[in-house]
């Protein structure tokens, strides 16, 4: 063993470690969850022909069917045919897209010449890595092991292959292999990903590379989360090239200069992990991502997701992770933090801003559209020590139910929480705002003397249409 | 607000907090589990004859079935009836309770002159702690607050009451309220809480008291993992008296002098929280409490449950708490604390203790059952740092399965793990062997070299049958 280091360099992740599920089990959560409001997905039922409507003032109005599907149900003993007009569609149809051909998208890029061999199987080994990811460098080729729920792992490449690479440990194989396949990793990129933004290809069906535990799983959520399109495409393919040379090569020694190095291993996987984890996304400045303010919150990077941390909910002294207050439920979260409320000169400052914010001139009126409540949710966190202040001494307007109002203190048993403030850069003399996206990413930071830019944020992409 | 103190104490608690759920969420959380197990209660379903065999030799034999009971289904047209005859009967049926009657059980005790109101509202309030667990003292009488799921609160006492005593904070309720009662405190219990030790009554049926939050519910995992009986019934109606007289007085001051001093309540809580979160239980010695080499691991006290830690498995670093390797599946768990296996001297003392446990004349195949896999299950936990070892180190008799080695070991990303040798008070030259009842208590500490007191504890209750 030349060296132990973290599955995922994440120290920003809520939960700093990887955790694997296998395919079958994460669609049956997406499924269930889906069945809870109403949306099944109807099985077995195949596309046998698609239509996108030619006519252009069609297209640009958002609330056209521009799409016209005929699905045919397998299931049914008369092979019923059904007509679909939608909006958009999106295949997410694999490697060798329907959808794609339909459209005659072209893929480019090639094969490489790695072969790669993946087992899922139970193994009887005297491996103490077992259970760990381990990356094993050898002249017989290189061997990624992944453990996996129970007692599986699943060894890329296959059995007498691991045996040789695993030398001088032994390994054997427990009963039949869950799963198994040998594949040439192919590098390819589809030309486009959409035809006129109303049909869309996604996953395999755009892009194929070799599966590394799965990560390609990952674009269900960045699907609904980035509706806008991302680089992700590219970044991926060029990560893979990287990844699979690596992989190929033998190990460096003195006979075998150019081989792979172990430190470019641990170098690769430091600089993936904040793209495999999802933790390193970063948008750039655009009209829902305006950083002009933020030094007011230096480590709450504007366009970068909003940073989990420990509070204490002051009406019950509760430990809380903020991100259990962000929720994907369409609101943007205005996050006040008003500092230290029981030093006389910050309370006076609440007490003004919550008077500016809560004025019909205000971004939170202005923007409502009509009910501000069910667009904006403000949350209170104060930098006062628990027993210095009780939740009903925030001003009103920043309690609208009593769980909004956080405390930056440590926890009665010691169990956590204290240090935000300081973790999110904010002075608890000057305080600041934090706007959250709906989708957890921090979209601007300003302090209290700027609720104008805060108005101005809003006016870019929202309509004016007050609330009470 | 006179003081903030821990709602609970219970500092060796894994969660040192309290939660409410109420009585309906309850009693499903165990009819969906008894379901998974194909039990299913039946209602509704009412005994109209009871008839226990006077046989004595009949009582005697435990595989004989001498309680015979009618019961009348009430959804069938008919009325049917059905006879069951059973080994044993259990009365949960409350403070009306048919069987107690049935067997002409007196109840002893009599009513206090304490009245209770209880109210579940939403309530409307400027009061800052009604997120909190509180008491209000005042000379319109005490009120409990105890907040619930969502924002319900449960006041002990009904609305105006409440109103008066809260003064000068106000309160309104929204809405109906969920649930209210008014009684009499009655404190009683049952002359005899069995039959022959054929026919028992638990619950409401032997002993009656006020319900604080529901603390009642606790008899039936107590019923579970006691069926030898406890001093549980009297510790708890003399609670009961202390805790009502606290309630009646009106608050201590100048001109009342006899009344309930707030250092009074704190002290009644601070003992009542052992008793209420159930960790503060000691199993006397006895034949399955053996304290005799207490001092090899002298902070785990023989006849009290096993104390929650975090460890690192050794196969994977990844942080477990040692309870969820004790689960409640009938087995004994031998947790053999190895030491540090990285000093030569300790592993070749555990070379020979696993070969001593795993000899013919060891308490493992002696008592074995046949298969001693399924009566004892073996952990090792070594005090070696995760670095400095890997899991196959450990002899292969402690590893009968990769989950089955700890270490005492910081996790690499700080979050836990460290200090289990010393908060168990065993030292990592020696060593100990800790025997966990199938219900978590500790049965037995021996040192290694004390192998013969470990077998003599489990011929004292256990019949000598040998596994392979």
């Amino acid at each position: 063993r030349t060296q132990r280091t973290h599955a995922v360099f994440a120290p920003t992740s809520r939960y700093p470690f990887p955790v694997t599920r296998h395919q079958g089990g994460i669609e049956a959560l997406f499924r269930d969850s889906m069945a809870t409001k109403g949306v099944i997905v109807e099985r077995p039922v195949i596309p046998t022909a698609i239509e996108l409507s030619n006519g252009e003032p069609d297209l640009e109005n958002p609330k056209t069917y521009p799409v016209k599907v005929t699905l045919k149900h397998l299931d049914s003993s008369k092979g019923e045919s059904e007509i679909v007009h939608a909006k958009f569609v999106l295949g997410s149809d694999g490697a060798h897209s329907w959808v794609r051909k339909a459209f005659n998208i072209p893929m480019d890029g090639d094969q490489t010449d790695s072969i790669w061999g993946v087992v899922e199987i139970i193994p009887e080994t005297d491996f103490p890595d077992l259970r760990n990811w381990a990356i094993i460098q050898s002249h017989h080729g290189t061997l990624m092991n992944i453990p996996r729920e129970g007692d599986l792992a699943s060894a890329e490449r296959l059995m007498e292959c691991a045996a040789k690479i695993l030398q001088p440990f032994t390994v054997k194989q427990v009963g039949e292999a869950e799963w198994w396949t040998v594949y040439m990793i192919g590098q390819r990129v589809a030309r486009s990903c959409s035809v006129q933004d109303r049909v869309f290809i996604a996953g395999d069906a755009c892009h194929t590379h070799s599966p590394k535990a799965g990560q390609g799983m990952n674009a269900t959520w960045k699907i609904a989360m980035n509706p806008r399109g991302s680089s992700t495409l590219e970044t991926s393919s060029k990560f893979d090239r990287k990844w699979s040379k690596l992989f190929r090569n033998k190990p460096q020694n003195e006979e075998n200069e150019d081989g792979a190095s172990q430190a470019e291993f641990v170098r690769m996987l430091e600089t993936s992990h904040g793209f495999m984890s999802g933790t390193a996304i970063r948008y750039e400045p655009s009209a829902i991502v305006d950083p002009r303010h933020q030094s007011c919150a230096s480590k709450l990077i504007v366009g970068e997701r909003m940073l989990p941390h420990d509070f204490l909910c002051a009406a019950n002294a509760v430990l809380i992770n903020i991100h259990d207050m962000l929720p994907s439920d369409t609101r943007f979260k205005i996050l006040v933090f008003l500092g230290d409320i029981s030093v006389e000169a910050t309370m006076d400052r609440a007490r003004a801003l919550a008077m500016r914010m809560d004025a019909p001139e205000g971004f939170l009126r202005r923007f409502g559209q009509g009910a501000h409540e069910k667009v904006f949710d403000v949350l209170s966190i104060c930098a006062t020590k628990n027993d210095k202040m009780d939740f009903t001494d925030v001003p009103k307007f920043f309690r609208s139910h009593w769980s909004k109002v956080l405390l930056d203190d440590i926890e009665m048993s010691g169990r956590g929480g204290g240090g935000g403030y300081e973790a999110y850069g904010i002075d608890p003399a000057e305080g600041a705002i934090v706007v959250v996206r709906p989708d957890g990413y921090v979209g601007m930071v300003a302090p209290f003397e700027h609720l104008d830019d805060i108005s101005g944020y809003f006016a870019t992409f929202m309509l004016e249409r007050r609330s009470a």
